[in-house]
């Protein structure tokens, strides 16, 4: 336990900074500092943007996107085809499927995934409305975009058990080496997938 | 340039959040996202600490110090010795010498060091104010105790010039091994200090 020192705001402020991933103590009291010594252009617009997030921002019904409206921006989109729903486990996610600009359908976050050991079941995850979702009718492919991981691999497997038996056609991403990568540096596990996986050129 | 994915509130609050040291985009993403997730246990919290330091705090007119009172609880204590003044470059610093316990006199924080390179100068620092309070006769003794960089090192001196002529003792910190150091891993420079400044048991 390190000492407090400063004003009990600023300890605070170092204490909630310090929540956040990837600042430790240390790196949240200079989180702090840089905070104070930059009053006008970091403090004071951060607390404003923080403020607008906690006011405008909410969970989207539908998918679980979080947008400053509701249904969120993504399941309001004509464009998108309502029949494809690409499950993925947290926003991060999406944003990166999105960045990738290659899914021109909608999207159902689960928040996570299944990890009996973290107290964290099926039920604490956006699956039973995922379910619901896949026997209303409309879609027609769900793409389990979840983490190459054991856990992610799991909750997919969970998610197709539950969806045994109705018309939805269940797919996953293919698994092989990523583009540009170098096949030294890659381990057992994905040269064996991409070897499996193998096409015929 | 990483592509805008997110409502433009989020995007928001990751560009702020990437300012902060320790944070790059990645991890200010990172961050971001756990704030959206943890609303009520962390960004409203971390909105309203933000909005208390913006509100409450502000820079001790004395010292320099940050604090909810002006001027500020060191300079305020009665207790502690008005006529020793330790100048530090940072607030940080100030909180480390707090954490040892050992000053019982007063501070003046710089706010940096001089950098030539970096465009700060003298006048850019509380450097005249130390001048006018280290001259205004209370001040008996001034340690120094900056960094032991060559920034540091080169605004000890320049200090040091300013003030020669006056009656105020000028101090500094003592180099050598830190507590609980092995030989094998300290520097040239640290171990020929330790040396030069060698002291009979």
């Amino acid at each position: 336990m390190v000492k407090k020192i400063a004003a009990p705001e600023i300890e605070r402020l170092i204490q909630l900074l310090g929540r956040l991933p990837g600042l430790g103590s240390r790196s949240a009291r200079k989180a702090a500092l840089a905070l104070l010594k930059r009053r006008q252009d970091l403090l004071i617009p951060l607390a404003q943007a923080l403020n607008v997030a906690a006011e405008k921002l909410s969970e989207c019904p539908t998918c679980g996107n979080i947008d400053t409206v509701s249904p969120c921006t993504i399941c309001q989109d004509p464009r998108r085809d309502p029949t494809l729903v690409v499950v993925v486990e947290e926003i991060g996610d999406l944003w990166a499927l999105e960045r990738a600009g290659v899914i021109n359908g909608r999207y159902h976050v689960l928040g996570g995934h299944i990890s009996p050991l973290d107290g964290i079941g099926p039920d604490k995850l956006n699956i039973a409305s995922l379910v619901a979702r896949a026997q209303a009718g409309e879609v027609k492919e769900l793409l389990l975009a979840l983490n190459a991981t054991v856990e992610g691999q799991s909750t997919s497997h969970y998610i197709a058990q539950q969806l045994q038996g109705t018309s939805v056609a269940i797919s996953r991403l293919a698994q092989g080496v990523p583009v540009g990568g170098e096949l030294d540096y890659l381990d057992e596990g994905t040269l064996a997938a991409a070897i499996k996986s193998r096409k015929r050129v």
